[in-house]
């Protein structure tokens, strides 16, 4: 989808083009467009493209500590604090492969540290929009922006891994080509970056990682002044399931008095189902959870209990593997 | 869907098969059935069906402050601690009728009790498959129990409010025609009930009630003891989203280092937008929310902060009110 658009500019990956690890309003911009300029920006992926298909756990030791490499900032003419930059994704590019990991227990980093003592990696072939993981699981692809904002007002150097009012590492895994992102502006020329793209990520992205994938990406950078939001919102049509539409799934549910205990219990759940009924190692199910589980909040109303609960589409699994339902 | 099951065993709604507002496991089975049994439950709805479509607001006065009246417990022959009850979910029948709800502030009930001074209600003919809200809204309705559960081991009564590992006031909205919903099995015969019925409801069921609705249930009641689970699991194929397919959503975003604050944020955000965009009032707008925005929760992992959505189908707005992208 939304191939073929006239790119009015192009921005590589090259070192002058990205910044790392942090946000920083003082930052030069690395180019000036007009509002409704469609710009076509290179991303190396999250570990600053650290590994290759040939990459074993190993290498986690010496992946870059650094921070995401982001492409921008883009200083959009005309945008004013108070104003909303419309981001209309157009078009994802993966280069065929990414890579998912998590780190082990002393990092303290993803949603079950305490579970993996050791750490754990997986390599993706990506062929077209598909994903190869274990036993014939196939991912479908849907790209996205990881981190994609612009530039807080408060002067200095903000980290790239929290997400804030901005933007940022917002994880949202349904800005997918054909969405359009509204940001609100803080700065005077919005100063837009993007990167940290992500093959495939479920709903919580609860390892850490997503597919991890370094790509091109293709938007168009809007001024919208007759809006006003305090928090980025957005228009998408999904996909909201594996296959786009209603397909079987099987859910684990977590009932706690605080929301992070309910998903935490959900996505341990659903470990225990996909290591005893789909033969995986723990290790490939909590990659597995976070690259293709739905993490939905049933009601947060029901006090003192709330509820969540972690979708797995079966349409991942090859046919000859059957139904869940016979475990 | 899944019409015409031979009914082993009718339940009616009358008081003695009527359990109100708590669960006991001391309580009097009301029948005991075969496991693969097909039972019909007549269900009161959430309220006592105290209201009826002529219903004003001013009726919350008087409403039962009882708590849920659910249907039964059904004790099933064989079932004991360890096992798994499995509820295959066949049929649902509404009666034309529902209603929804909110507290006023001072309740401190619901998601948003401090924005809403005073209490407001909907009362919604139901039409077959689709609910009708103000400015020509209409919600595709998908009946789910809000309560399904079996008793608990811990003796003495336990409010039916707080869903529990045994399941109960759960409000999982994709426990539809056609799922399978497993609950483990703590005190012999299970002692199952049923009731809290609802028409349509938004993942997060935020203003603390969905379509409350009276209706008929029928369900498959088995035993697995091939299965052990520590909370309810379920099989469910949806719907995903209003039109069972990829549609159009437009979604709010709420970051914060806290999933509860961020879940009100992004709720917030919507009501806003609802009311800007939409032309609801502000109390119109949070009924909307609990009966038709989804809460997915994108991100737990890039902390400090978390990234939670509400996500709002375009598809239940009049064809004439256009795209939201004009706003």
């Amino acid at each position: 989808m939304a191939m073929g658009h006239t790119v009015d500019y192009r921005i590589s990956d090259r070192d002058e083009n990205v910044h790392v690890g942090v946000w920083d309003n003082s930052l030069d911009p690395v180019r000036t467009v007009e509002p409704g300029s469609v710009v076509r920006f290179e991303c190396r992926d999250a570990t600053d493209n650290h590994f290759d298909a040939e990459s074993t756990v190993e290498e986690m030791a010496t992946k870059p500590s650094g921070g995401h490499p982001l492409t921008g900032p883009i200083r959009v003419d005309g945008a004013e604090p108070g104003d909303v930059l419309a981001v209309e994704l157009l078009e994802f590019q993966h280069k065929g492969f990414g890579v998912s990991y998590f780190y082990s227990r002393d990092t303290d980093k993803g949603l079950l540290p305490e579970s993996f003592e050791e750490p754990g990696l997986h390599t993706w072939e990506l062929d077209g929009d598909v994903g190869r993981f274990v036993n014939g699981i196939e991912i479908p692809l849907e790209p996205f922006p990881g981190i994609v904002g612009v530039a807080p007002a408060e002067p200095g150097e903000h980290s790239t891994i929290p997400p804030r009012r901005v933007g940022g590492n917002m994880d949202i895994k349904h800005l997918t080509a054909g969405s359009t992102l509204y940001l609100p502006v803080e700065v005077e020329g919005a100063l837009f970056s993007i990167g940290d793209c992500h093959a495939a990520q479920g709903d919580g992205e609860v390892c850490v990682t997503a597919i991890e994938a370094p790509m091109s990406v293709t938007a168009r950078l809007d001024v919208r002044s007759d809006m006003a939001i305090e928090e980025p919102q957005f228009e998408t049509t999904g996909p909201f399931t594996a296959t786009g539409a209603d397909e079987p799934a099987y859910a684990t549910t977590g009932i706690a008095d605080d929301l992070m205990d309910a998903t935490k219990r959900a996505i341990r759940h659903m470990i225990d189902h996909l290591s005893e009924t789909h033969g995986l190692t723990r290790a490939e199910a909590y990659i597995l959870c976070s690259v293709a589980v739905d993490l939905k909040i049933n009601q947060v109303v029901d006090a003192p209990n709330w509820t969540v609960s972690a979708y797995l589409p079966e349409s991942i699994f090859p046919d000859e593997e059957g139904e869940s339902a016979d475990q």
